[in-house]
C-alpha cells in the first residue's frame, strides 16, 4: 500500500507530526431533549427571511406528528452525523417523531454504525496541511477528523457481515435490519445513540438507495471478490419497491429532508411509483427541507418543493424549505417539535414488519 | 382574495392552458465542435477568480487526454442533459476523450435515453403556475418542461427490457448496456447524438451507483411486481466492484466531474477500493470539478479536491475546481480539450470488454 | 407621477386588490432578553461545521466584552431590520454591549428611523405578482411588504432636517445625531426601540459612509434643490476620519460584522488609516461576521477574516465566519453574550462626546 | 506543534521569503475585441439555466445599444479590474457602449488609478500563509497579490490631488474628473487602458457613492488632517443629485450590473429620485445582473429584478439576472455585444458636459 508506506518514509526523515497530535477532542452531539427552544423558534414567527421560514417549518412538522394519518418519512444527506446531529435523529426515532428514513450510506454506514463499533470523530480544522493528514491516515470532512484505520474496520465489518448471510439479493433496508442484528448479538452498540441500532429496535426501516457509495462498498467489494459466486448483492430497485409499499400503505405523508441528493428525489418519487401501482397516490401532504443548495443550477438539491409540485410528488399548502446550514437549524426545528410534545399521541407505525413476512425474521 | 378571484376568472374567460401553451420550444444542444474557445480560454490564464480557475481546469483535462496512461473518468450529476448539454458528453465519447461514465439515473434515463426514444425538453420558466403545470402532467426542472406522459413511455421500456433479460443481478452497466442494446435491436435512436447508444457502440461502460433513483426505478417497480420471485436486481455493490476493476486496470487516472452528489463520491472511492483488493493503488492523479456547491456546509458536493486528498483520493498536484453553473463551464472546459486536438493521439479504452467475457455478450 | 397614475387606471378596470389587502400583518422584532440562549450555544461547541463556528464567535464576542480595553464595533448590511432584528441591536446599545456602528443606509433611515415615525413593516412573500405590487405602491424586500407612501413621508422628514440646519458638509455621524436631536424635539420616537434613538442617547456614534444610497438620498435630492447654493452636504471623507479617530482613541478594538458590503469594509479600514496618521496601530483584535457570502467570488463581503489578516487589518487569532442568514445566527450569538453578563461590568464608551468639542453641541 | 516547529526550521532554513518571490506574475487583461463570442454566446440561446439566461441578458444589452433613446448605466462591485476585466470596461468606454458609471471605490481608485500610476495586479492563490504575507505588506485579494507600498503611493496621490483642489464639497464625479486631468497633466496614464481616463477623455461620468471606502478615503484621511480648516469635502448627496439629472435627461435607460453592493442600488434608486423631482420617471427599461449572490438571505446584492419592480425601478420586460461569476459571464456578455457592432451607429452622450457650467471646467 504505497500510501501508507509513503508516509512511514517521510516519518523517518523529520520526526512527523502524529495521530495523537490531530485526533485529540471528540464530537459530541447535541441533546435536543435539553434545550426548550420553542419560546425561540415562536419569537421568529414574525421575523422574516430564513427565520420566519424556520419557525414554519417547525410547525409544518409538528402538524406531521399531530396528524394521526401522517407517515413520516425523514431523509438525511450531507456529513452531518459526523458533525454533532446523531443523537438529534436517534431522538426522533425513540419518541416516534419518524417512521421511515432514507439516507446516504456515509451516514448510516460510515459515521452511524462506525461509532456504533466504538470509534469516534474528532474535532479539526480545515485550515490544514491535507497532505500531512493523508501521510498519517486521518481522513477530513471539512473541519472534522477521521481515523481511516478506524474506517477500515468499519469496512471488514461490513464484509463479515455480508459473508455471514444468505447469498441472495437484498435491499439495502433488509442488510441495514442485518446491521442491527448484528450489533445485537455482538454486546450491543458501543454507543448509546445508534440509529441503526434505535431503528432496529423500533422496527423503523432505513433504507440507503445508493448503499454501496460509502463504506459499505469496500465491504462489499471485498465479500463479493472472496465469493465471486454466488454472493450477497444490494438491489435498489428492491429499495425502491419497499419504501413506495410503505407509501402505499400510509393514508397521509410527510417529508422532513436534511439536505437533499438521492435521499430527497428517492423518497419524493414514490409518490410517482405509488401511483403507477395503485392507480392514483396521494402526494406528500407535509415537506420541508433545509439546504444551502442554490435553486438556479437546476440540480435537484436545491429545486424547490414548488417545483416538485409539477412532478405531482408534493403539494404545495404545507411545503417550507429553510436556508441554512443544518447543524443550525435542524436542532430548533427538531427540538421544537419536541418539546411541543405532539408525539406524545403518536405511535410508531412499526414498517419494518410491512416486510418481516418476506424474508427478514424468517 | 383577488389574486385567487382573478384566476378563476381567467380559466372562465381563456379556458384552460393545454399542454401545447407550454410545450413549444425544444432545448438545443450545444455542440462543442462548432466553437473554438481556445483563445479565448487561454485568455483567461492570467485573470483571476473563476476565469483563471476555468483556464487550469481546461488545461489539466487536456493533460489527462496528452497523458496515454490517464484512463478518463466522467461523472455527471445534475440536469445537465435537460438543459443542452448532452452532445457535449456525446462528442467526449465519440472522439475518445473519456473512458468511463458515472452519472446520476436522471441524466442517462429520464434525459438521455429519453430522448433516444424520440422525446424532447422544452424550454420553460421558473416564473409559472406550478399547480397548472401539475394539472397538465407537465414536470418542471427549474425553466424546462418534460411531457409527463412520454416519460411514463420511458419508465414502461426500462420495465420492458428488464422483462427481457435473464432474471439474475445486474450491475447498473450492463443494464444501460442492454438499454443500448434495445436501442440497436429497434431501429437505433431516434436522435443522432444518444449518449446510451454512442456509449454501447464505443464499448465505453456508464455506472449508474443509485439506479433505482430515476424512471428507471419506476420501470423496475413494475417489472418486480410482475415478477415477484425471481425478476432482475440492480446490485450496486456489483458496480463499484467493477469501476474499481477499470481503475485496477489503468496505469494512471483523472476524474472529470461535472457536480457532485453520489457519482462524484463513488468514483474517488474506487481508489480506496483498489488498494483494498490489491494492497496498492495510485490516487487519482489528475482531478477537476465544476460546482457551485459550497464548502461550508461540509456536504460531499462541495468539498474540495484538497480534501479528498487527505482521504488517498486525488493528487493535490493537478486539481482544480471551478465555481461556476455547469451549462457555462462545461462547454468552454471540454471545447477548449476538444480543439487542443489531444485527442486525435488517443486510443478508445474500450473498457466494456473487461467484463465481456462475464455475462454481457455470453 | 405615472407610476401611479397606471394604478388608478387599472383599479377602475377589475377591482383591484387594495393596499390593505396586503398590508396586514406587521414584523415582530426578536427580544433576546427573553430567550436564555447559552447552554443551547454551549452546546454547539464540540459539533461541527456552522454551529461550531457559531458557538466560536458568540465566546469571541463575549472576550470583546471582557475585555475592558476593547472598543466594539458592529457594522450592519442587508435588510435586517425590517427582518426583525432591530431591537436586537437596540438591546445591544442599551447595554453597552457596542461603542460604534457603521451601518447601510437603508437600516438606518428607511427602517429604523421610518419606525421611529410610527411606520411599520409587513409580513409578506417572494411568491406575489410583483407588478401589482407595484400599481399598489407596495414595495417588497424578498418576503417583506413597505408602504411606498410611507417611505416618502420618511424621506420628507430628512429633507426638512437638513432644511433646519446650519448650512455645511457634515458627517453621517453628525446628521444620524441630529436625526435623534430631532425624534427628542417631536414627543420622542414612536416606538421604544428605535436605534437611532437609543444611540443618541447613549452618545453612541453611528456611521453611514454611503449615506445619500437610501431614503436619505432622497431628501437630501430635495433639499439640495431647494437650497440649490449653500446647503448642507454629507462628507463621506470626514466619516472615515471620524471613526478613524475613535479607533486611534481605543487601546484594542473588535468588530462583530452582520454581512458585508461598504460597512464591513470601511471599518476595517480605519487600522490602515490609523497607521497612516498615527505611523502605527493594532490590528482589530477580534472580528466575527455572519455571512452567506462566497469567498470565490472575490468580492468583499465573502472575503474572509483571514483575508483581511494580510491587509494588516485583523488579527488571526481571534476572527470567525459564520456561515449563515442572519435572522437565524444573530439572535443566538447577541443571546449568548447578552446572557453571559460579561456586559454589566462595562462602561459605555460614548464616543460621541469625541466630536462634541467640533460641532454637534457647540 | 510539529506544523508551526516545521514553519520555523524552514525559515531557518532557507531565509525569509521576500516580496520577489511572490509578486512575479502580472495579471492581464482579457480584451473582448480579440474573441468573437457570438456564435457561442447565441448558441446558448435555446439551452437552460445559467446559459440561457447569460444569452439573454447578452440579447439585452445589444438591444439596450440599439435603442437610441437609451442611456446605459453600468454599475461595478467586486475586485473586477484587479481579476482581469479592467479592459472589457475601457473597451466599453472606448466604443461607446456605456454613458454613466457607477463603481465601488476600490475598483476606480485602488485598481484602475492605481494601475494607471504604473502598478500592477498579481497572481497569487487562496493556499497561503496569511501571516507571512502581511509581513511582507502584500495584501491579497482572494487569489491575487497587490504591494502594499505601491497602494499607499496611490493613497497619498489622492491625497495630493484634494490638495490642489478648491477648498469645497465635490461630488464624487467631479473627484474622480480631477483625477483623470492628474493624469493628463502628469504625461498621461502608464496604462492604455484606464478607465479613469478613458472616461475623462470621453466625458463619460464615473460615481462612487461610498467614495471614502477605498484607497481615497486614505488620502482624504491626510488631506483633512492637513487641512483642518476648510477642505475638500466629497458629498455623497450631489452624487445622488448628479446621476439623478442624467436620468432626467435621458428618455430612457438601462442598467448593466456587475454584482449588486451600492452601485447597484443607486443607480435603481435614481428612478425614484427622478420621479420626487420631476413628478413622473419612467423605470429603466433593460436591466441585467451578473451575482452569484443568493437571494434568500433578503439582501440587496441578490435582491432580484423582479423585486426591483414592486420598487417601480426595474422594468419586468426585458430583466434579466445571471448567476455566474463575473470574469466568465461579463467577457461573454460584454463581447456578444461588441461584435454585434451594433454599437456603430451610437453616439456618445458626454454627460460630463451636463455639469460642465456648473464647477468642472470654470
Amino acid at each position: 500500500m504505497p500510501v501508507r508506506v509513503r508516509n512511514i518514509r517521510k516519518k523517518k526523515e523529520k520526526k512527523m507530526a502524529t495521530k495523537q497530535d490531530y485526533l485529540k477532542e471528540t464530537i459530541q452531539h447535541i441533546d435536543i431533549k435539553q434545550h426548550n427552544v420553542v419560546p425561540f423558534v415562536d419569537s421568529m414567527e414574525k421575523m422574516a427571511f430564513s427565520a420566519r421560514d424556520l419557525n414554519r417549518a417547525a410547525k409544518i412538522f409538528d402538524n406531521m406528528l399531530k396528524d394521526k394519518d401522517c407517515t413520516i418519512f425523514l431523509t438525511l444527506a450531507g456529513s452531518i452525523f459526523s458533525a454533532g446531529l446523531k443523537k438529534v435523529v436517534f431522538d426522533l426515532i425513540n419518541n416516534n417523531m419518524v417512521d421511515a428514513i432514507t439516507s446516504t450510506g456515509a451516514l448510516i454506514v460510515d459515521q452511524d454504525f462506525f461509532e456504533a463499533l466504538g470509534y469516534k470523530h474528532y474535532i479539526g480544522t480545515p485550515f490544514v496541511d491535507n497532505n500531512e493528514l493523508r501521510e498519517l491516515a486521518i481522513d477530513r470532512i471539512y473541519d472534522t477528523y477521521i481515523d481511516e484505520d478506524e474506517l477500515r474496520v468499519c469496512d471488514e465489518t461490513i464484509g463479515k457481515i455480508a459473508d455471514s448471510l444468505e447469498k441472495r439479493p437484498y435491499s439495502s433496508r433488509e442488510f441495514i435490519y442485518e446491521m442491527g442484528r448484528y450489533l445485537d448479538n455482538n454486546g450491543g452498540p458501543k454507543v448509546e445513540d445508534s440509529v441503526v441500532y434505535a431503528a432496529y429496535k423500533k422496527n423503523i426501516p432505513i433504507f440507503v438507495p445508493a448503499f454501496s457509495d460509502c463504506s459499505a462498498g469496500f465491504g462489499f467489494v471485498m465479500h463479493q471478490t472472496k465469493f465471486p459466486g454466488e454472493h450477497v448483492s444490494i438491489d435498489s430497485a428492491k429499495d425502491f419497491l419497499e419504501l413506495t409499499k410503505i407509501k402505499i400503505a400510509s393514508k397521509q405523508s410527510g417529508i422532513f429532508m436534511i439536505g437533499g441528493g438521492v435521499p430527497k428525489n428517492f423518497t419524493q418519487d414514490i409518490v410517482v411509483a405509488a401511483d403507477l401501482l395503485e392507480g392514483s397516490a396521494e402526494m406528500h401532504k407535509y415537506a420541508i427541507q433545509i439546504t444551502v443548495a442554490d435553486e438556479r443550477d437546476g440540480a435537484l438539491s436545491g429545486s424547490t418543493l414548488k417545483e416538485a409540485c409539477t412532478w405531482g410528488k408534493v403539494q404545495t399548502s404545507s411545503e417550507q424549505m429553510v436556508y441554512s446550514e443544518a447543524t443550525i437549524a435542524m436542532p430548533l426545528i427538531a427540538g421544537y417539535a419536541y418539546h411541543k410534545g405532539s408525539w406524545k399521541n403518536r405511535q410508531g407505525k412499526e414498517f419494518q414488519k410491512l416486510f418481516s413476512s418476506e424474508k427478514i425474521d424468517a
